[in-house]
This record gives structure tokens, sequence and C-alpha cells, in this order.
């Protein structure tokens, strides 16, 4: 682990540096999947799986027989697991609702805003040894409380064919409409471009692998939306002598079994605590089971010890963490002054991975210095904001001539001759019915 | 113009096929620039100034003497009316604040989501003929409202080295930080890359011709947001015979002079009604400065006949356009239907100009059918939504044995490990005290 002492700011950019990934040697293969997947659609899918997944599908679609076996197959307690974390959800994606937003800016001149759900969403979940059903109601429940119509999930089937049953029955619990076995690349340009089979979509979620990702990023050229861009998964810890070394050992060590590219960084005004973190870390990470990621994500650590809140917090919204755990006595210092960070943890008892399952936020957040500029997945994300405008007579008077002056500054003379009309059918309304009144 | 009626549901995708843009010929020109301008900085921003604008600048920042040289040569009037349009739009995008969302999900586990500003925003306003100084007061109201820090503004000098003074005025006025005379594809790289004069952003606005187009793009690949996906201006007009042909006709001309690739259909449940506006089209364009740029988009332009307002509404649906103007004696079906729209304009008196210029509503919206997944430009563009969560020990105690089945499920143990670390100390706190109550 690299232990640094007060880093000057000039070094800031260096230390912070994530892994970069080139995708370049990708991109290729992924546009001829795109391309074969446009052009011949299931066939192209089938051609794919066979290849990439090793299996032979008697069907795309996943039945309603199906479905029953993975409920069968799922235990009780994790059935009650499942519906705790989805109530949660629910309820804070609800509370995330916002009104129409009416305002009139001049007499006559009403404006207001409302939020449409995207009708078409698909959903991407990968396969592999982690079965990510938790991912499904991160997605799914907005989706739904947002009133998006179809909501198609892709993920590949192993090779015997088949889906893990926690995915399919979170997916049938969350009222998925069309759940299909196809992976990788080939699910992605399949609800680009719609097959016989699978539905085309407007927006794509979900996270992958980095075939997924450079598959995600080239659907957008075709104008489907996608919900952020993807990068290693990463969590910064702010801990002084108030925090708990081993819970913040846990909370770094859950991060860094994700991937080797994981980072995982612990600023710390204590240099005590830096020091017991590192033993706790190597103390518990020899027992877990993916310790060979999670050693290698650790090696690439950072321990920073820096003397003030202030520079603490400057290097924090430098780094901008998709993860960003507060075990502070003055924690509210942090909380009210962080700019960029996608998810907050206060205090010793919340772990990072309340927030990834079970509490109510959502886990789909923005990595890589994304947290920037990118909010995490949210209500917000599966609807679209559009505006709404009515203009009475009395409202085209009031801010005709602003707008006749402002198109012809800009050259633009039919926009100017669409308010002239008006201006002048209503001058001659008004001389008429002065003229009435005379008569 | 193309006339059509009644059409059959398998030809609406035809009828409705924007022109294509092909770019691939222009990405390499933008990544050349991007590259000399990531290692080389100001000298290759300079360099490319010389080369596409055909001028040498003293310095690429705009000075205080050019911003009163502006002032006192724009007219009181004109003031006025950019007074006018930025108080409207104020109005408009204040009211869109929204408060801190919380919620207590489970007892102890409280969570809740915050907005706050993205620090460092990118406008590029293109140079040439038209000085969209409108362009400027729909991005630097919102971005002030939401508290943006710096709000770099980049656009074009013309061959004196200078800046349309309506342009320098409104920035001015809207509390621009910095406005550096640089256009096209090192304008964009600049903010992206940050140079020794450009300030390095986080999301960059506004629109711009092809190179400009692609060079957003691109930028998306190194890190930096962008407003959304651009294509050419459009505009939808559904009408029956309570329209009026004369002002029908003027906004399609309004939309049609924007250029030669600009879509303009009419929708009409008239026939009289398509026939009046043919007549009108041809009377207005015959006059306007721009017709032949108008009279090229109006060559490609649609008016359809369409019996029923279900089917109408469906084919709207399924364009999804920028701009909508519903001129419809039952304007509220239209209204309560729509899906797909970035902005939607009702009745006779209600110009798409005056969106465009200072109803309050924002100008920059989803264009080339992506009102389907994006949101026009909002306050929330300039802004990225964050989550908290505070659990206290009742918290997890209630939550924790959830979270550690689905973790252990999707095989993820370090996740479960810090949760039951929590859960033991907790039971050993719990066991303490119950033999000190014993003892």
């Amino acid at each position: 682990m690299n232990k640094i002492y007060n880093p000057n700011k000039d070094t800031w950019s260096e230390i912070l540096k994530r892994p970069t990934q080139s995708v370049a040697d990708i991109e290729e293969t992924v546009l001829n999947v795109f391309k074969e997947v446009d052009i011949e659609g299931d066939i192209a899918i089938d051609r794919y799986t066979q290849k990439f997944d090793k299996v032979t599908l008697d069907s795309v679609l996943v039945t309603a027989e199906e479905i029953q076996t993975a409920k069968s197959n799922i235990s009780q307690d994790l059935k009650n697991a499942i519906v705790l974390a989805k109530s949660n959800i629910e309820a804070f994606h609800t509370a995330q609702k916002t009104d129409k937003v009416s305002v009139t800016t001049t007499a006559g001149v009403k404006c207001w805003q409302e939020k449409r759900p995207i009708q078409k969403v698909g959903l991407y979940i990968p396969g592999g040894t982690a079965p990510l059903f938790s991912t499904i109601l991160m997605l799914t429940v907005p989706a739904n409380i947002a009133g998006c119509k179809e909501i198609v999930l892709c993920t590949p089937p192993n090779q015997e064919g088949e889906i893990h049953p926690a995915i399919l029955y979170t997916a049938d619990l969350c009222g998925v409409t069309k759940i299909c076995k196809v992976g990788g690349i080939q699910a992605i340009a399949g609800m680009t471009f719609g097959t016989e089979t699978i539905p085309q979509v407007y927006k794509i979620f979900g996270p992958g692998n980095q075939f997924v990702t450079v598959a995600k990023q080239l659907a957008t050229k075709f104008g489907v939306a996608i919900d952020m861009p993807a990068g290693p998964s990463e969590l910064l810890v702010v801990a002084d002598d108030t925090a708990n070394a081993s819970f913040v050992a846990s909370d770094l060590l859950s991060q860094a079994e994700h991937g080797k590219d994981s980072q995982v960084i612990l600023v710390s005004t204590s240099k005590k605590m830096i020091e017991d973190v590192e033993k706790e870390i190597i103390k518990q990470c020899s027992v877990l089971p993916r310790k060979e990621i999670a050693n290698e994500a650790i090696a690439n650590s950072k321990l920073i010890y820096i003397e003030s809140d202030q520079e603490a917090l400057e290097l924090i919204n430098e780094y901008g963490p998709e993860h960003f755990i507060v075990c502070m006595k003055n924690e509210d210092f942090y909380i009210d002054n962080i700019s960029n960070a996608g998810s907050v943890f206060i205090g010793n008892y919340t772990p990072e991975s309340a927030g990834d399952y079970a509490s109510g936020t959502n886990h789909t957040l923005p990595t890589n210095g994304y947290a920037k500029q990118y909010s995490g997945v949210n209500l917000d994300s599966f609807m679209k904001s559009m505006t709404f405008q009515k203009i009475s007579k009395q409202g085209i008077l009031n801010i005709g001539n602003a707008i006749e002056l402002m198109a012809d500054t800009e050259g633009l003379q039919a926009h100017k001759n669409a308010v002239t009309l008006r201006l002048e059918s209503l001058n001659l309304e008004g001389l008429l019915k002065k003229n009435k009144r005379n008569e």
C-alpha cells in the first residue's frame, strides 16, 4: 500500500491518477458485431451467442416456466431480503418525483415544465460468477415509478442456456416486460437496432465488461442514450480517530474485491488511523475468497495523510470519488462542502454495501471522476423534461417587440416575421374594435 | 412541398426520415486538432485561429475595454429586449429548483438526495453572420442559478479579431467569468484539455457546425460531458381549421430559414388548411432575405393530412419533434398525450420564436428524434444529483441481514463482511450491556 504524507498540491493529479484503459483495439470488433446485428438481426445474435457464450438456444426469450422454476429455487430468506431492498429503493425513488413547474413569466405568457417517461428502456446485466440481481432492482424500480412502458432486460445465458434464478426472480418481481438471453456486444447491438426478437429501446442502462462499455458508447452514435460512461469502481474514505479501523478496512476491501483495477483511497487526518487500517486490511484480506483480486487493487491503493480538513476536502473534490465514506468527528464540514461525489456514506455504521443493496439509494453511480458532471442513476434518468408554453393575445403584445428586435439582430427575419404577422393582425383587430366603438 | 394524404403506418418511418449526415470524413481532422491542442496548448490554438479564422490575435481573452465599447454600441431598445428576455428566462429556470429529498427508508436508515452545481462549464457560441447572443442567455442564466463557479465562453473572432457587440454585452450582463476569442474545433479542444489561457471545463454546452458537433462528441471520450447530441433544427405543427394558415406558414418558415437541412412538417386534420398553408408559404418565402436556405428546406418539407387525432398523435410521437406547435380546437388531447417533443407551443399566438428568445423557456432542445430520451437544457443540466445516507446502529441492525444475504448470493464476500463486522460489534456491545445490567 502506498502511504503518502502531506502531499504537495502539485503532486495531487499524479497521486489521484486513475488506471487508464485503452479500448481502441476492441472498437473494431464491436463495430463489426453492430453492423451484422443491424443487417441480419436474430441470425447474427444467435451466431454470437454460440461464439461467445458457447450455447445454442431454443429461444432467446425467457419463458414463464423458467420464471416459475426460478421462483421455487430461491430461498424465502433471499426473497424477503430482495423485497425489503425493493421497498426501500421504491420509497427513496418515489420521493424524487417532481411536480409540474408552472410560471407566468410575463402577463399572458404561461410556461411550464413537465417530466414524461422514456417510453422504452433496456437494461443490461452481466453474467458470469456474480449474478448482479441487485442492479435489476436499482434500474427497474425507478423505471416503473417513471412510467416507462417497455423495460427490456438482456443478460447472457450460461453454457446450459440458463439464467441465474435470482436474476429471473428479481426481473419478474420488478415487472420487466421482456427478458432476453443475450449477452455482451450483441445484446447492446440488439437493443440499439432492434431484431425480430429483441425490441429497440431509446436508452440503455447497466454495467458490463470493456466490450459492453465500448458497445454502449457506440450505441450513442446510433441515436440511443446511455445511463453514463463506465469505469472501474472506486471508493474514498476520509477518517479521523473517531473512525473504526476495522470497519474502514472492510469498506476499502469491499470495493477492492470488485476488480483488479478498482481504486481505493484512504484520506486521514490521523497517522495512527492510517497504520491501523493498513494492518486491518492485511488481516481481513487474507481470508477473502476474492483475495487475489482484492490484493491487486489494494497494492495500487493510496493511504494519504493530510493535516487539515480544508486541504483534505480540496483533494477529495479534485478526485471526485464514486463512493465517499465520511467517518469524521466534524462530518458536517465534509457533507456541506463536498462538490464532487457520486454517493456519500456517513458515520461508522454506514458501510458502502448498504447503498449497494438495501438502504434505498441507487448504486449505479458516476466513476472515473465523472461525479464532477454526471448524476448517479435516479428517477430523472428514466424521464425527460419537456417544456410547454401558451401565449395569449395580450402576452404576444407584451413580449412581441422584444422578440422582433432580437431576431432582427441575429439576422433571422422569418423568426421576426412570425411575430410581426401576429402583432399586425392584433393591431388590425384593435383598430376594427375601436372603429366599431366610434361608430 | 410534399403533400401526403392518410399515409399508411408502414410508410411512416420512410416519411419521417431525417436527412442523415455523414461525419466520418471529418473525424480525423478533429482528432488531429485535439491532439495538437492537448500537447501544445495556446500555440496550437493560435495556429488554428490563424488558419480557420484568418486572424492573428494580440490576446485570446476579451478585455474590459472591449466590453465597454460593446456596451456603447448596443441600442437601448436592444438592451431592454435582452433584459426582458433574461428576466423571463430567470423566472422560469429559478422555478425549476428542487428541494433536498430526504427519506427514512427503514427505521435508522436516512437517505437523501441533493443537487449541487457542476463547478466549471464551457459555452460555445458560433460566429458568422448571425450572432447568437440569445443562446448565451439560455445557457448562462441557468448556469448562474445552479451556482456554477466558472462559466467560460468561447466564440470565434471575425477577421478584424472582434466579437459582435451583442455577444459581448450579453456575456457581460450574464456574468460569464471568461470570454475567449476561439472558435471551432480548437475551442472545444481548448475547453476539454485546458490551455495556458483557456480553462478546462467539466461540461460543454452550445450549438455549432458539423466540426463543432464532432468535436463535442470527441470531447466526451476525454472525460467531458456535453449538453446533448446535435442535429438540424426541426418543427412539427399540428393544425386544424381553427389555425391561422398565415401564422402556421410563418412558423414553418422561421424553422426553415435555419439551414438547408432543417425539417418542417405540417400535420393536419384539414385538407383546406394544408392547401392554405402551402399558398402562404410560397407568398411569405419570396420576400425573406434567407429565402434560398428556406426554399431548400421547404422543398423537403412534408404536409401530411391525417383524418384522426389519435393517428396524428401516434405519428407525432414516432417522430419526436424538437419544436411542436399545437393549433387545434382539442389542444388538450395533444398536450396530455404527447410523449416525445422538446418544447410544445400552444395556440395561435404562441410562435416558436417566442421560445427562441423571450418567453422564458430554453431554446437548446433535443432534435433528430432525441426528444424520445433527452431533456432540453434546463436547470438540472448545470447540476448533478448526489445521494447521501446515514445509518444508525439500529438501522444497520434492521437491514444488515438482508445486505449480507444479497452480497453472499452475488459472491461478494467483502461486501458482506463490511456488514458482518458491524453487526458483530453491535451484538458484542449489546451483550456487554446486558451483562452489566445483570451484575
